[in-house]
């Protein structure tokens, strides 16, 4: 069995065991080898339908991998002499990167065998690849990157996409965009009917982007057909809201979202921390408020905005 | 002396006294006319270049203005009947607000006698009521919403502009978006020779928009001759970050990023409340924090985010 194969398939894989099998680029991420591998147990523990092959430096994998019973039979390692880096520039690694488990990882999906490749590895590279070696998906326009950007949803995150690219999005590339992300919300985060909000500058007086109007129209036209709830036009202040699950935009406009408001969570730590630092009583505060601020930590993590999912593609790809 | 007048001046107005007039909508805003002419009376005791003219009821003003010396001979009252309030809408006012303090206080621009109009009162209203009265400054193309936005600089905002519309900007429109943002700045923030950004998705993979690539060679061009520091494209991240002091953007680009990063301090702040309400240990922990939380307020306010400063009019207006 080799990952290279040239073959295509564009339906989701059948294994004899009737598992889904999770291509993992072993080596992609600042943690190594050891925690992707202690991830996949934890996740085959959970999961009994899910199996994984793991591509790497099997020399390193495969001693990790024998370490958890929960891999036991559902995981096999692949070899791939190379590694992409985080400085490697995806234009590069298009043309040299054959080698890298990454490349390798994604082979595994375009090969038809694995429903899903997942690397934490360099974002642009991992597009990059995915876009060349996978592409489209019969119908898909244009893939999408899905973030999930914390909010007051009882989920604590909503669905925002597309935050990847900077080419602009006409009214249909908006209503697919709403499609895929209201998938990603049904099947990611157990949303029956998501509610979904195009996003704008928010007033009545502001009717200036015709490719809006039109997604509003077409978004609106297939709610009931695709089970979702359409809100309507929603502002930059609802996708940390709790009024709808799922924000749809063009690539440009939800990339610079996100990283302003990554940038505005980042900058709030750095004052909050500044604060404590000021005098000794609010030191004693910042020692005794440890664990809360710990708490916020978690449920606002900046790196679980980094994070996206790319779909749309002839195959599934998680960053 | 009338507001009233028909006579249109493009030039900044030259009184007898050689002070700038600043013309004040004295019943816009949450804290009603008393908080008002107190901020008056504190810059005119800071700076003893400047005059008012209070637009509103008199019969409430001038009773205010007679309790601050440094007021005194600087401060002229101009009566309005109507006030616009919150809730009016901004195409119904353009209509029927003629006999507002807010109309007024325009108009006082408009005629040519005060060099800018400050209100804080509805926001659409008041661009809405600029734009028809007072119109464009020869030169600009379209006018534009500045705001200062919280950031990691020693001055603790950045200029971000525009913000305020959904239209399109052509490059030669960001390029007058940059110079406008210098100026601002310069005057606003003392800053010599400010470093200007344009906002984009960053990697050099996305070529996509040509208006930015075409901005990018009009900013960079009138770098000398304008007297600032172009450093190129910038990210979201960036609009808080302190690479940067005027960030160049599209009106529609800019209001989702203002309200993105708006919706995401909110969220942090609201968590971070839930999480020092946690347990006993917690709550003791925000007693003693509170200064500590109280001084973070004051550097990163929601509320100066939204404040905006239109510019590119026949004359000055300030929200």
């Amino acid at each position: 069995m080799t990952a290279q194969t040239d073959q295509r398939s564009a339906n989701s894989p059948a294994r004899p065991d009737g598992r889904t099998l999770i291509s993992i680029d072993a080596m992609g991420g600042d943690e190594g080898p050891a925690a992707v591998v202690a991830g996949c147990s934890l996740s085959a523990k959970i999961n009994p339908d899910i199996a994984f092959v793991l591509h790497g430096d099997t020399a390193e994998l495969d001693p990790l991998v024998a370490k958890w019973a929960d891999l036991k039979g559902r995981c096999e390692t692949r070899h791939a002499t190379e590694v992409v880096s985080m400085e490697d520039k995806p234009s590069q690694v298009v043309r040299t990167g054959k080698n890298t488990s990454m490349w390798s990882a994604i082979e595994s999906v375009r090969a038809g065998e694995a429903a899903v490749a997942v690397s934490c590895g360099n974002t642009g590279a991992l597009m990059a690849m995915s876009m060349i070696r996978l592409r489209k998906l019969p119908g898909v326009i244009r893939p999408a990157i899905a973030v999930l950007y914390p909010s007051a949803n009882p989920q604590g995150f909503n669905v925002l996409l597309d935050v990847g690219a900077d080419i602009r999005a006409d009214g249909e590339d908006l209503m697919r965009f709403a499609l895929m992300g209201v998938s990603y919300a049904r099947n990611g985060m157990d949303i029956a009917h998501p509610r979904v909000g195009l996003l704008n500058v928010g007033t009545e007086e502001h009717k200036g982007r015709a490719e809006l109007h039109e997604a509003y129209e077409m978004i609106r036209a297939r709610e009931d057909e695709a089970g979702y709830v359409f809100v309507g036009f929603v502002e930059g202040g609802d996708i940390s809201g709790d009024s709808v699950d799922v924000i749809v935009t063009d690539g440009f406009t939800g990339n610079v979202a996100i990283k302003t408001g990554e940038g505005t969570a980042s900058l709030i730590g750095q004052r909050l921390r500044e604060a404590f630092k000021y005098s000794p009583l609010s030191r004693l505060a910042s020692l005794l408020a440890y664990t809360s601020l710990q708490r916020l930590r978690q449920k606002i993590d900046p790196r679980r905005v980094t994070g996206g999912v790319f779909i749309g593609l002839n195959g599934t790809v998680v960053k």
